[in-house]
């Protein structure tokens, strides 16, 4: 009999169905076993005689029987399938499992963070843990659509490169077969000179930084979300189209994951019309105003800061996000365009959400003396950035964009503790699937 | 003034515009100088006076003009604009260029493959190496929206692995910390331990091969396109699957990518309703009549044999693509059904077109105890493939799946004669963007 999905289900009240999935609990009464049966759709209540007691936790099985609606104060209300139940007549073992090394009937799983992450395989079949990476999918196809109705091309950026274009420890050595050579930080240079090229392109990444640091912020290999464009009039023009991109998925995330969302007690942030913005001395004077804490010489905002910046934000504005512009131009890597106004600041942005960190961009030079001033400047070697620069020796517009992680904002916007859990298969210093010290 | 996209000037014949865009050729006339100018929607063509003189090919400039529709004999049929031309009335340099190596102007880009390579971020201007990428992007994008239409959920498979699961030289090790690390070859166990969280899922990747040989179709970096899916009821439903999303990206490239197949004489291959299928010793059987060449005893087809089963098969089923399927099961890796009838052949299958491998897949065990002793008859060591093995333990449903390079598919559908004109930015033994050995 061809299957059918238990979200399907409802819908054939008095019908006899064949339900494919697995066991997610069996709770025993006597002579009537109820199984929870979960599937992709969902998980609905099936009853069962005697013959379910050899099931366990994640058999999968095939059942047979007939959808019963049920008595109006016996509906479930927290469950989608809540108003019918199955009565199983045929109950088949597709495969087994071993038992369970810890419950995963709960509606919070209760492990620890390293305990989650040595059982993966099983962990991401919580409905709670999938709900992570509904809410992820969501977010990469919204930023995918978000670009595409705006006539960016999607482009397949590189992980292997042959130099570490900025210097930096933080880069990962390959080894390339005679040669030695590294793990893309950014996708950014290419998808600046491909500007020159296409004009608007976007990718979905794989990014890699050799962090030696364990936090609750880091992984050494995330997803980016990178968005670059040319023919622009001026960096505000850059900031704005970050916003209409970090709208728009808030916008789909708010629309199609509501469950998922409830499940972490998770609300989309509050954004006005305009997101608010100000210049880094300008939020640093603010920060002095209301705290009295002199920060105003800072070349980047404290935590502390950026928490104090967002509940003025808040305050003033209604708005969970802000972005912090014009940071000091020298800190900033060699491509970074200064103000005209005031070259020792750049026309960059972060914008920061929640006390935190979500999106970074900017301007940046296209113009190719001033590049290579730049570069020299910084003391990155035009050899290692050859094909980069080539872009600009061929005529280039004025360009901008931006760029965020799939895991973070993923975090950021369900309220996680840690960045692992936003990621399928974390991997740091310490693990890579496995634990690396065992 | 507001910027006019090229492809819309069309529509404001009599209105004045501002284009901006490249210089792509300029023709000198005596005192009138025709540019025809690049942007992302196009190429038109605009009428100066000799304030062009400056202007070289790659400049960008933004152009003040006024739209004119050209008499009915100066139509240029080639050209999606050549019912008009631009008035230039006004024009601005915005970025000036080098004198290009070659020239850039020609329908087809007269370099051969180091050049073309060397000067990558300029080739990938012209409109004939554009379309490449643009039959790329549409062919990932199908792939996408054809798996999401059933079901199947999106994930990012890593690229950062722990050890060489099958072994194999051809693996790149990855400085990781004090640890070793490698890039995957594959996110195959990846996406079949999540079958048992999700189901269905599918996943476009990069993957990594260090084959130590320089040929047409090998790169060190590709773009996976892999999916996997669970409870299925034999090895035909999923090559079914295959066959449909092969399908959909064809008629998809076909709807979406006249202009660019036009541009390379590149046809759709024909495909009937059902694309044949035969087991390898039956086509063997039918490459040994038909030629009398005797290769019933290879584990896999030739070359020259799939060339022949392609001819086989487009007289006789009017089909460019055919499966071939039932390879040596002991020759295949660890994880591949063996079929119930014969054990010694696999239900797996290639999917060969125009007289090569297109696409790869098969059913996969499911069976815990098996799979352990198929990885221990196969030489592979369960501590190297912990995660994927604890997926099984706590029960799987039968599964199976497919995967193909978006890059030789690209050059399989365009006829491109190397796989290295599919990347933007290939990479092998001896270049990574650079020639290694410079």
């Amino acid at each position: 009999m061809e299957r059918t999905l238990v979200a399907e289900a409802v819908s054939k009240v008095g019908e006899t169905v064949t339900l494919k999935g697995w066991v997610n609990t069996r709770r025993d009464h006597g002579k009537i076993i109820f199984i929870d049966l979960r599937d992709r759709s969902g998980i609905v209540q099936v009853v069962c005689g005697e013959d379910a007691k050899s099931l366990r936790s994640e058999y999968v099985v095939a059942i047979t029987g007939q959808v019963k609606a049920r008595p109006e104060k016996l509906v479930n209300k927290n469950l989608p399938t809540g108003t019918i139940e199955i009565q199983a007549e045929k109950i088949e073992v597709i495969s087994s499992a071993e038992e369970l090394p810890f419950d995963m009937g709960k509606e919070v799983l209760d492990v620890e963070l390293p305990t989650l992450l040595d059982y993966r395989a099983l962990t991401l079949r919580h409905p709670r843990v999938q709900a992570i990476f509904k809410v992820q999918e969501v977010i990469i196809d919204a930023f995918r659509r978000a670009l595409k109705a705006k006539d960016f091309m999607e482009f397949q950026a590189p992980s292997i490169i042959s130099s570490a274009p900025e210097g930096g420890s933080e880069i990962f050595e390959v080894k390339y077969f005679e040669h030695k050579a590294y793990l893309a930080q950014s996708p950014q240079l290419y998808k600046s000179l491909l500007v020159g090229d296409f004009e608007r392109v976007f990718s979905v990444n794989k990014v890699f930084r050799a962090e030696p640091s364990v936090t609750t912020r880091h992984l050494t290999e995330v997803v980016s979300l990178d968005a670059e464009f040319g023919f622009i009039n001026d960096w505000l023009e850059v900031k704005d189209m970050s916003e209409y991109v970090i709208k728009f998925i808030l916008k789909e995330v708010e629309e199609k994951c509501a469950k998922e969302l409830a499940m972490f007690d998770a609300t989309i942030p509050a954004v006005p019309d305009r997101i608010p913005f100000l210049k880094l001395r300008e939020a640093q004077q603010v920060i002095f105003e209301r705290t009295g804490r002199d920060c105003r010489q800072e070349k980047d905002p404290s935590p502390e800061d950026e928490r104090e910046i967002c509940r003025w934000s808040k305050e003033k504005y209604g708005s969970d996000l802000v972005y912090i512009t014009h940071y000091p131009t020298k800190y900033r890597p060699f491509y970074t365009y200064p103000d005209d106004e005031d070259p020792e600041y750049n026309q960059g942005f972060d914008l920061i959400g929640r006390g935190t960190e979500w999106m970074t961009g900017g301007r940046r030079l296209n113009n190719y003396q001033m590049l290579l001033a730049h570069a020299k400047q910084w003391g990155v070697s035009p050899k290692n950035i050859e094909l980069y620069l080539q872009a600009f020796r061929y005529g280039m517009p004025p360009l901008g964009g931006f760029a965020f992680g799939a895991e973070r904002i993923t975090m950021h916007i369900l309220g996680l503790k840690n960045v692992r859990e936003a990621s399928m298969f974390p991997r740091d210093m310490e693990r890579i699937d496995v634990r690396l010290n065992q």
